[in-house]
């Protein structure tokens, strides 16, 4: 369970206060503000603000004066028009804030991304629950003998067993030996009054990396449709995606239109190269072309094959 | 007049329709929403939409679940807590969109701001309107002889009326050219039915500095501060200024505590140099310091003496 | 003539020094290095510094303790892998510094890109020199009527004649009166001895987006490449595709593995979307596909047929 | 030690090579280039590349043709006013890269400074060195009592004892089951040639914070200042401040200039607050300030009078 009852009620009350407002408001995606979406065993997502909807998009392309948005095909069909043209700057226009609970080697992929602003809760100023991140069986995944960088089948047996007995383990080790080094609780099992406690920020590095860390993040639709065209992707890492993919459905909520265009021109697109567009063109001309004489090397020339389906 | 009727009607209309949401909303910053304020001769900044509040400062800072806040004495002395050591991400947590009306040179200051989204009215695709900055007449300064980056006294007499004249005429002249060139508008004097009109991406290099352009301006309030404090300065120019000011304005109704740590601890600060602090303790302790023996040079010694009013 | 003698001499001067280096050298840059290469009638370009070659992107993606990179081959297909895959970082650690004079509608359309490092010429600070672009006669295009963004045949007769008079008649008047009005020039016609002068920040606005101005432009590859994506392709406008074709060159001269994967792969490359894909394998397949039942609006259907040369 | 042999040797083999070039050099810095300067048990800082010198500062901010600086005296004063002034850009000029080799505690609070590149050891796709930090004794502090976010005394005695030995055998043993799950190294002891080997991205997770990770990091001279300022600064956690402090050694050598108006002017200085310079101006004129009635809160005041030395 990711929430705590008192965690649960905060929630429960932010979300029965209403007020009036002149802004762009979706109702959608208000259906859903402050709750909390599972992720994984212990993390969730949750969108807490949001500023903007489709006609904002429309409003700040055209720079107009009221918010009176034309028909919904025409801001559709302009939505789908900046979105294939690579106009990037009316998307900027809308925001999103999310709260996300995530174990800490997620958090060192997402942190990459620059354009968000981030707000990460502090194992120096504070003491972090004891949550970590232990895989479901079938995540439990070998390495992928073909790709340096991706999982193969899933483990099974006693090496399945013994790396979640381990993960499991060491994990509670760190954590038993995290709290007894800060000699904080004073209803803890090892607590010795006269023990000083290790520094909070210095006690923290005995944790694993499949610690649980929050933060708040906020972005630009923008820059949310870049960060999600890499993490909602197959080769991103399962832990990742997972996050990614909860949010795309949040997004959908938010902004229908420029969402099917993202879908449709970037998650869903293709790039061809130059030189295998020479390609594609030779065989819509008929031609049967191979690798060998295609100027591609064998491995751009899988990787377009696997594009067209062939 | 900054506003057509047909844009005013606009604006009207906006203000009107009202939802309800569960977002963090502000009444003071609600009641002046889409409202275009007037700057300069044919200028404006209107606020078109916002995220978050005094109370989202604190929930990002304490990566907290519900809105509850506590005690406001207790928000205030937190949020000033953090503008005094310079904890900016929870002021990134809140966000603010501008439609500004500006004119070019004053533009060309403002996007060197680069952390802002920006979404500009083109040229290249739309026909710009007949407005220019002419500046009042007690704002037509003379150059500094002390300063070369500032003004000096208000110019007076025939060499004042002849640059107002020349700063009217030659924009006048310079739109009336443009507009023929473009030969769009078929109701107009110079109006050729054969002709081709000249593109509008060309035309428009015949406008000067002082045209007015527009665009939509979103920023996060951490940003917006850093901005305000460069430009709401006595050292920046007079007609980027009174943008400033006016934001300034906004941003008190927006977020009063964060605006009032902001002026105490950002805008009406001083930084004092390590050279300059070992002055001001020796003049502390009594000392007479003068400029020679001080460690500083003569123009930091006089920068130094401003700031203590001396 | 965009150089004066004496910054010729200047610059002739800087390109005798020669120092050593252990640094990452590229004999083919460093030959055209500090040299101004003319762009439109008074533009330029000439690279001032550079860090990184090829082995430098490789370095940065293996993080590797010394330079001692692998056969050409394979730091070449790892590049192009690298490329590919958009794992950008690699090519963000090669840094690139320009010193452009360019006409100031050109540098608003070129400042938009944020993730640049910029020191631009003040004409708050300094006088402007009088120059000023006008187009040559084969680029005085009309205005497109099938693209509201792009340009159309080229004016000819006493329609181009009288866009090229008003667009120097204009410009030099808006200077005379600039020099008038700042009353600095002892040795000029009107000087008035009495006159205070126009703040030089006031007197600029008279002066006309045509005119030119001039930075240091400082940018990573990665962030170049982006920049030269949108700004060397055919959309872009004349005048600033001139610059980045410029600027192409010398990336090429720099690092020639990376710009030949970013010619393949972005610049020459197409993205087709998810239904586009769609439409391309049914005609691989054999099967006669019209718009009508293909998925795509006429417009995409359009774009895509474009796009595969039909 | 925190290089093998090979890398040693690999470092050495750069450190001989050299060419010639056109661009500004540094003697001071070409002096230590490559070199892995140690920092806390197994981390190091090396400058990989640079790009300007204090000579290029003031080049950009005169826009200047060749590099012909003036007398040095000129360019110092004109370093200190860009410095007093916070005119950044100039700064932005120079450009560092550094490899840094560092635990990964560190590395999440050094990775939120966003204006850098960055290219990290991918611990997805390559198995990380068995390479974790434990402080020295003299590091191992209590937790403060005053500051929730600061160390108190050093531990003493049988806490300290415990401490250090669970830091060490948690981490050695989370490294054992590490390699253990990997399955990928033949002659170590609990090699299974059934086993498949768990995927390196999960089993990754495991390891403490305290691991040693190790990035490319690049960034320009403005950037590097702020976050020495924050990094260098005696709140920062030590472990981060021992390289922040390298760092700040090595910028010395690149631009001394540069770097002396940093320090007199950012990293020595204090920022007093419009009440602050209210009270202290009070004072000058003789007047016995109380708390009471300072117009400052209790902490305000404190933190007013330890700058002042009171």
């Amino acid at each position: 369970m990711p929430l705590t009852t008192e965690q649960a009620q905060e929630l429960a009350d932010a979300r029965t206060a209403a007020a009036e407002t002149r802004r762009a408001t979706v109702p959608a995606l208000e259906e859903i503000l402050f709750e909390a979406v599972p992720v994984l065993d212990h993390g969730f997502v949750r969108v807490v603000d949001y500023m903007g909807d489709d006609a904002a998009i429309v409003q700040a392309a055209r720079v107009s004066y009221g918010r009176g948005t034309k028909r919904v095909s025409e801001d559709e069909g302009l939505i789908r028009y900046l979105m294939r043209h690579r106009h990037s700057t009316p998307f900027e226009m809308c925001e999103i804030k999310f709260h996300v609970k995530l174990p800490i080697f997620v958090a060192r992929q997402w942190i990459r991304h620059r354009t968000a602003n981030v707000n990460e809760y502090s194992a120096r100023y504070s003491v972090l629950d004891r949550e970590f991140y232990v895989p479901a069986p079938a995540q439990l995944a070998a390495q992928s003998s073909s790709n340096r960088q991706g999982r193969g089948d899933v483990l099974e047996g006693e090496e399945a067993a013994r790396a979640l007995r381990w993960l499991r383990d060491d994990a509670t080790q760190a954590f038993d030996h995290y709290e007894a080094m800060l000699n904080e609780d004073e209803t803890a099992a090892g607590y010795d009054p006269e023990g000083q406690g290790l520094a909070r920020e210095l006690a923290r590095m005995n944790l694993p990396l499949s610690t649980y860390t929050q933060w708040y993040w906020k972005c630009d639709l923008h820059n949310l449709f870049h960060f999600l065209s890499l993490r909602a992707d197959p080769h991103a890492q399962y832990e990742i995606r997972v996050f990614a993919d909860v949010m795309l459905d949040m997004v959908r909520r938010w902004v229908p239109l420029a969402c099917r265009a993202f879908e449709d021109y970037r998650l869903g697109a293709v790039e061809v190269s130059a030189p295998g567009l020479a390609v594609v063109k030779r065989m819509l001309a008929g031609e049967a072309v191979e690798q060998k004489g295609s100027g591609l090397s064998p491995r751009e020339w899988r990787e377009l094959m696997a594009v067209l389906g062939r």
